[in-house]
C-alpha cells in the first residue's frame, strides 16, 4: 500500500505557485456548487503517520476552501456523557449534514489501529474493527455521502527526520510528544497493522489515498486535487442523472403458502379483568425495582414499540412508563423527520436518542419505519430498505455491546378489531383519538403490511434484541405479555 | 408564602375518585390541543421540600397525560460538556419545543436556593440569581412559552412525620438520604431563602403556585386542575387573538442631528500591502501562540462578525482561521433558521454552539440578527427586537463569566465602496460572489441599517463585550486591526 509514497515525491516552489491560485479557485467554486445543491454531504478522513501533515493538511484545507462551510472534528479523550453509548456514537454527532463538508481528523480508524500496534486488543478484533468499520461507510455512501479518505503517510527514515526537524525549531518543538517517539519505536509495528486496516478498508466507495507527506507542496497539490476531482466527479453525476447507490437486492417473496408468522398467531388469548389487575400491580412492582437495581446504573433500556394502527401501543407504553420514574425515562414518538433529520443518514435521527446509562428510552414507533411504512408506501427506494435490515441489527449490535438491553415488541391485532377499535374511537370524546383518512388508508394495505412485518422479524429478530410478538386482541392480555417479557429480560441482564 | 399551604388541606377518596376521571380526560384533550396548535410550549417547574412529592407530582402528571409529549428533566449533577459552559445552558438543552410539554425537575431554582442556605453564598448572590431568573423567565414567556411552577411544600412537623413514613416503608426507604435529614435540621434556614425566594421570583407572566404536599390527593387534584386551567386559559387566547407579549417600549429616535457612530468613522484609514504583509504575520503568529497558552485551556474564545453586505466579513475569517489549528475552531455562519431552532426562543440556536472550554466559536453573524435585519426588514414585531438588547446583554454576561472572551467586530464600509465591490463582484468568476437580488434590495435601506447599527452599539457595546468598529473600506487595514484587537484581548485576558 504504501510502495508509491516512499519514492521521496516533490513539488518545487515554482510549479507549486503557478498551480494553487487555480486549484484553490476551482476548490472554492466546487465546494460552493454542493454548498448549493444540498444533495450530500463530504465526509474527509485524514489519518497516518505521525509527523506526515495531517495537521497541516486539515489546516491548509480549511485555508484553502470556504471555512465557514467545513466542520472540521478532532477526537479528543471522549467527554462522560460520550463514554456512556456505543463507541461509535461521537461520530455521529460529528457527521456534517448535506452541503457541508466535515474533516473527521482522529476517527474511527485511530482507536483500532492504535489499540492493536500496542497489543491491548488481538487481530480478531482488529478484524472486527475493520468489518464494522466497512459496514458503517458503506451505509454513509448509500445514504449519498462522498467519503475521501486520507492516509498520510512517511518512510521510517523520513518520520524520523520530520520529528528532529519539528523539534529543533523553537515554534515546532510542542508539537512532538514523547508519546510520538514511542510510537516512533514501533514504527515497523505501526506499520503493518496501518496496511492491514488500510488494505481491508480500500472498498470502492471508500477507497484509501495514501499521500507521501514528505514533501509539503506535493503533499498539498496531491491533496488539493483529489479533492477537486472527487468534487466535480460527484457534481457531475448528480447534474447528469442524480446519484443512486447501487442496488442488487434480490426480491423478497411472500411464502409460497399462506402460513406466516402473524397469521399463526392464537389471536384468542386473553385476560379477565381481575388477573389484570392482579398481574400489573405485581410486575408494574418488579420493573420499578429492576430499574432501581445498583447494577442498573451501568446498563440502558431500549424499548421499541410498533404495531398496526390502534393496536395499542400508547396504552402499553403507559402500562410500563406507570412502573418507572419520569426522571429517568424519555418517550421518543416517532413522527415525521424534521429539516436537521433529513439532512443525516436515516439512523441519524434514533442515534441521537440512545440514553446514557442507568436511563430507558421508549420509542413510540422506531427505525423500523424504513421497513414498514417507508416500503410499503413506497418512500424509498427497494435499494434503501432491503440494507435497512443490515444497517439496523448492525446499530442494534452496537447498542447491546454498549450494555443496552434492547426490548422491540410488535403488537398484532385482526383486521375485524381494528375495525371495532376505529368505529370506537370515532365516537370517543378524546380528541387525541382521532382516526385520520390516512388511518383508513393503511387498512387497505393490510396484507403488504403483514407481508413487510414477516420480513421484518425474520431478518431483525436477533438473539441478542429479538422481536416479541404480542398478540394484541386483547389488550389486558398483552400489556401484561409486555411487562412481564420486559421483566424477565431485565432479570436476565442483571442477574 | 407558605401561610395557606400548612393548613392540613385534604380531599377523601370519594370525591377524588369522582373528580379524576374528567378531570384526566380534560387534560389529555388540553394536552392534545396544544400539541396540534404548535404555536407555545408549556414549561413546568417543581420545585420545594423535601417529601412534599415532587417526584410523585411529576410521575402522576406522566400517567394523566400523553407520556409521549411530555419531556422530563432532572438535573443531577452536570457532565462534563456542561461544567465547561454557562450554567444555565444544560437548562437551555432541556427546553421542550413548541407543542410539547417539559417538566423540568430540580432547575435553575435549586443551586441558589440550596447554596444560599448551606451558606456557600451571600445574599447578595442569591439576589443576583434571582435577577437572573427573572430576566430569564420573562424572556421565556416573551417568546411564548407558557410557564408554571408548582413549589410543593410541608411544615416542619409535617416533613418530619413524612420522611419518618417513607423511612417505614420497605418499599420507599431508599428514597430518604442522610442529606434529607441534614436538610431537615436546617428547615428554618431553607424556609426563610425559599421564602425570599419565591416572593421575588412570583412575577406576572410566571407566579409561583405553592401546593400543600401532606394530603397526596390535595396535591394531586390541586396540581391537576390549575396545569389545566392554564392550558384552557392560553388556548383560549391563542384561538381568539393569537397571543403576544405585552410590550411599552419608547419609541427609539434617530440623533437629531445627523452625526452618528458610523458616519463619524475615518473611512480613509488604509495600509499598504507591504505593511500588511508584515503585520500578518506578526499577528497571526501572536494569535496562534495565544490560543495555545496553557492559561486559554480554560478560557474560550467568541468572536462575532456582523457588517454590511461585502464589507469583508469572510475574508476577515479567514485570516483569522489561518492562524488556527483546525481542529480548535468552528465557523457558524448563521442563516434562516431551521425548523428545530424556530421552534424554540430566539437565543436557543447559539446557545447550542458555545464552545467548550479551550475552544473557538467564530460567528459569521449572529444573535444581532434580531437587532439588525430582523428590526429593519419587519420579520419581528417592534417590542421582540427592543427587549433583545437585554437579553443579548444578559446572554453575553453569562458568556463572559464563565470565561469566555466575547470579540464583536462591525465591519463599515461606505455606500460608494459597496457599490464598487458588487460591481467587481458581479465580474468575478467565483461562484460564492454571486450578488444576489436581497443584496441590492438591502442597499436602498441603507439609512434604516444606518440607524439600527447605532442603536445596537448603543445598547449592547458593554465593558465585558465591547463592539469594536472596524473602518473597512481598505480590506488591509481592516484585517490587520482586526487580529491585532482580538490579540490584546485574548493578552489582556489571559495575563
Amino acid at each position: 500500500m504504501f510502495e508509491s509514497a516512499e519514492l521521496g515525491h516533490k513539488i518545487d516552489k515554482a510549479t507549486y505557485d503557478k498551480q494553487v491560485p487555480k486549484l484553490r479557485a476551482d476548490l472554492l467554486d466546487a465546494q460552493f456548487d454542493m454548498g448549493e445543491l444540498k444533495k450530500y454531504q463530504v465526509i474527509i478522513l485524514v489519518n497516518g503517520v505521525n509527523g506526515a501533515g495531517k495537521g497541516e493538511t486539515v489546516n491548509l484545507l480549511n485555508s484553502w476552501m470556504d471555512p465557514r462551510h467545513i466542520q472540521t472534528h478532532a477526537f479528543p479523550p471522549p467527554s462522560d456523557e460520550e463514554r456512556e453509548r456505543p463507541f461509535m456514537w461521537r461520530f455521529w454527532r460529528a457527521l456534517p449534514p448535506k452541503g457541508k463538508i466535515g474533516i473527521l481528523f482522529g476517527n474511527w480508524y485511530t482507536d483500532p489501529i492504535v489499540n492493536r500496534a500496542l497489543k491491548k486488543t488481538k487481530n480478531a478484533d482488529l478484524d472486527q474493527s475493520i468489518e464494522e468499520i466497512n459496514r458503517f461507510e458503506k451505509m454513509l455512501s448509500d445514504e449519498g455521502a462522498l467519503i475521501i479518505k486520507f492516509w498520510m503517510h512517511l518512510s521510517k527514515d523520513a518520520q524520523r527526520k520530520r520529528l528532529k526537524a519539528l523539534e529543533k525549531d523553537k515554534d515546532t518543538r510542542w508539537r512532538v510528544t514523547r508519546t510520538d517517539w514511542t510510537h516512533f519505536e514501533m514504527y515497523d509495528k505501526f506499520r503493518a497493522v496501518s496496511e492491514h486496516v488500510l488494505r481491508h478498508t480500500s472498498t470502492g466507495h471508500a477507497p484509501w489515498i495514501v499521500v507521501e507527506g514528505a514533501d509539503e507542496r506535493y503533499r498539498a497539490l496531491t491533496v488539493g486535487r483529489i479533492l477537486l476531482e472527487a468534487l466535480r466527479k460527484r457534481q457531475k453525476i448528480e447534474q447528469e442523472r442524480g446519484w443512486k447507490p447501487r442496488s442488487a437486492a434480490a426480491p423478497l417473496p411472500p411464502a409460497t403458502d399462506s402460513r406466516d408468522l402473524i397469521n399463526s398467531l392464537d389471536m384468542s388469548l386473553a385476560m379477565s379483568k381481575k388477573k389484570f389487575d392482579k398481574d400489573l400491580e405485581k410486575y408494574q412492582g418488579r420493573l420499578n425495582l429492576l430499574t432501581r437495581d445498583p447494577k442498573f446504573r451501568e446498563r440502558s433500556l431500549i424499548v421499541v414499540f410498533e404495531g398496526s394502527d390502534a393496536a395499542g401501543k400508547g396504552g402499553s407504553i403507559r402500562r410500563i412508563t406507570g412502573a418507572l420514574d419520569a426522571r429517568q425515562y424519555q418517550t421518543i414518538p416517532i413522527a415525521a423527520p424534521t429539516e436537521e433529520e433529513r439532512a443525516q443518514p436515516y439512523l441519524w435521527r434514533f442515534w441521537r436518542h440512545i440514553p446514557r446509562v442507568g436511563r430507558v428510552s421508549i420509542f413510540d414507533r422506531s427505525w423500523y419505519g424504513r421497513v414498514l411504512v417507508e416500503r410499503v408506501e413506497g418512500y424509498c427506494q427497494e435499494g434503501d430498505w432491503m440494507r435497512a435490515y443490515a444497517e439496523i441489527n448492525d446499530f442494534e449490535d452496537q447498542l447491546v455491546r454498549n450494555g443496552a438491553i434492547v426490548a422491540k415488541f410488535w403488537l398484532t391485532i385482526t383486521a375485524e378489531e381494528q375495525l371495532k377499535r376505529f368505529k370506537e374511537r370515532e365516537k370517543t370524546r378524546f380528541k387525541r383519538f382521532k382516526i385520520t383518512d390516512e388511518d383508513w388508508r393503511n387498512r387497505k394495505k393490510w396484507d403488504d403490511y403483514e407481508h413487510a412485518v414477516c420480513d421484518m422479524i425474520d431478518r431483525s429478530s436477533t438473539e441478542i434484541a429479538p422481536w416479541i410478538l404480542v398478540e394484541a386482541n386483547d389488550k389486558y392480555y398483552a400489556r401484561i405479555k409486555i411487562l412481564k417479557t420486559l421483566c424477565d429480560r431485565l432479570d436476565d441482564a442483571l442477574r
